[in-house]
């Protein structure tokens, strides 16, 4: 029962390693989430506890994988930047893909119980990863300002339609009422049907959550008992802006 | 905000459909196990708490992805086989590689509770994935008696390894002992100075873990509250030859 | 000047060896031929000095490429196949790609006088080429079946179509006549109309052109000035039915 | 003989688009040349008639392909590079590896009159032809440093090497002498040793050969029968720097 003369299957196995000089951009999105969704009762629009979980999910991601430069994540998704020079797994696709997509899954449903405490997790979550490449920076900030248009995009119309449907309309009938409609309809709807200025509504929501590594005190107990300031880099949520030139004025080290 | 500017971007998401016509094989792989091991303290050379759970994962993704046609595990491994035919996500590699990663870590995750009552999961485990091509029903076939004849050669290894260690002798010189030596002088080692009979040793560790689905019987309750039998197709566990004819003899249907 | 702090740059170079134990099927198409052979002024519909000036580049680039085990033919195309254990160039894509069109354009250039006596080239003749990796025989023999009902489909069109252009029709109204027409209908057309009898036409016209590997017997002079018959393979054109299993029985050794 | 039952072959293609944004540098290399060289009696080091052939040929390329930006060519190989946001075929790499290939080797052998007159095409030239991706131009830079540092080198030892062999050693005798020598000791040896100045050859030796798109001035006949100057651009072989800064700085829009 000698290996050898079975190795040669060696040979079907092909190199996935990813062009050199590209920024890398792992997309996780949650399957079959809106079942999911419904399955635990998620509030609508939005779920806090959910999305904190996500964020909780994503940090530990950066946490295992230091490679990663940021991250953003809205709804049931997360985006991953991995560095041009990066050479992790000697950039290989399927390393990459399976690996992000294991830990985040892992880590969401270790961390299920601190985020939804009263709420048995009664399902596997699943989410697929897949890798693309940007080579320039123009090209990776359009990538993520995708991400953020998206977000926008996608929360006022949630916030108008469960504002409809909890109102008493059917699903249909709040579909086909937003249907086509602009951004000024939205928010002048939510504004006088429902006393809602769209723009109070929480940055989390409207914005999604970016995690960056930054500089974060902590307490370390030195050999003989006493407590010492230290520093350390942490994968930090913020809510903010990312289309604008503000963001990567203020975090120009992202893109050094 | 709106989205269209941004969404040229997608263009640089890559087609990375598989060949049509070719078994797919995809082999997850535990990272940083040997840590993970000692960490839980998992029993040497083999703990059967954790390989059951590497089947229950297994099996789990067997019932998520019903493509798949069998499966075969050993240590912190795990293969999945889909059809030459199979169509799931249009082929796309990076979508099999990150669900079935993500499905197997999420219920490897979920599980471990059930087969490991009394350790508490104090680390995130994680497995990457490969997807491997194999044109023809002999190179499949070679590929899983290559894993099964790893899981051979490994656990003999493995048993007279820690057999040594457990009396006395240091890793180092466990392993200098055994350096370049045959099966036979392993065999012998075992039964002259262990009275281990290697072959009366479980079949688990010996030969790993085939996953097919059977015909299982089950009680079903009707409407008017009789319960009846009936049977479905289950993923199930053996642990058997699978490098000689006889088991795809057996199992005909595998490579129909 | 050295060289060695700018050899990074060859690290972007990536591998694109094609999966083992699949057939390549290498397919050449002329560009732009349509201008192309209106230039040199073809016979329509088939000019045959055209035809056998194909077949001659491609019998030059089997005689260049011992690995080509069959070659397949039709109008300005051409399609080579590699056996499954073709480990030429190391199976790599654009390797092949790139010296097989360069080897059939060069060959079409250099025999061009032979074929084309009267006719001086006045333009580049351009071939594409692609590789198309097959699994099993079965799609190897459909591939080939595909392409020569296509040559079938096409003469027929074309053999309607300039006979209704060479009585006078405008090419709008041939084509227009044709239109949507069964087999029946232009074998009908062309027998009733024309007196042709389709079936009658040469079969390189209607069935393209196969090459194969055949014994053919050769005179070699002897060093003692005598001469003696001997043997070799050399790439013969055949003009036959490739679509059913008579032609694959004859010719076992090319799927042995 | 329909076509249709057979047309699921085509399923086996496989897109092969190669990532937008990046520079595509497609580099052809002669193959076999040493002994095309010999069979055609080229001068050694450099036989100024090939190399002008080689520029015709890759100039010819450049009027076929108008989206090449520039090429650079030494000894038997060219590099055309295709910009950033080239969309032609789709960017896909077979089609641009093929038909360069093509194109080249067709007008090689169709300019090989007017470049060697007295030298009969004994043998088919064959060229192979990969594509490499630059996502930076820092990279596309170093990628024609890296070639032209490397005409230097070979030119620089083939110099010296044919000097020896032209004054009597043996093919090994010079090898033997040169091997690992540095590039002071070439120049050394050619000037004390056989009065040659290596500066003072020619540039297209030394350099090899940059072809740029630049306003040529041709007079054009009006309908009245007048002459008229016009300019257009052409593809201008150049044998000059391109590794310095002044080059780019001097031809800004290559880059741009």
């Amino acid at each position: 029962m000698a290996c050898s003369q079975f190795e040669y299957v060696k040979q079907y196995e092909t190199d996935d390693r990813m062009l050199p000089g590209c920024w890398i951009v792992l997309r996780l999105d949650g399957k079959g989430f809106t079942k999911f969704c419904e399955l635990h009762c998620f509030e609508k629009p939005n779920d806090v506890r959910a999305l904190c979980l996500m964020d909780a999910a994503a940090q530990a991601v950066m946490r295992e994988f230091q490679d990663i430069r940021l991250a953003f994540g809205e709804s049931d998704e997360y985006s991953f930047v991995f560095p041009r020079e990066c050479q992790l797994y000697g950039r290989r696709c399927s390393k990459l893909v399976s690996l992000v997509a294991s830990c985040f899954t892992a880590s969401y449903v270790r961390l299920w119980p601190q985020h939804l405490p009263d709420t048995p997790l009664a399902a596997t979550p699943l989410f697929d990863a897949r890798a693309v490449l940007y080579p320039s920076d123009r090209a990776l900030r359009d990538y993520l300002s995708w991400r953020q248009a998206d977000t926008h995009i996608n929360n006022l119309y949630n916030t108008c339609f469960w504002a409809l449907v909890k109102s008493g309309k059917t699903n249909t009938e709040a579909h086909t009422q937003l249907q086509g409609t602009l951004a000024d309809y939205k928010n002048e709807l939510l504004f006088s049907q429902f006393g809602l200025n769209y723009n109070a509504l929480p940055e989390r929501f409207r914005k999604g959550s970016v995690i960056l590594r930054q500089r974060v005190k902590h307490v370390k107990q030195t050999a003989d008992g006493r407590s010492k300031e230290k520093e350390r880099l942490e994968p930090c949520v913020l809510h903010c802006d990312i289309i604008r030139d503000h963001f990567w004025q203020q975090h120009a080290e992202l893109l050094a």
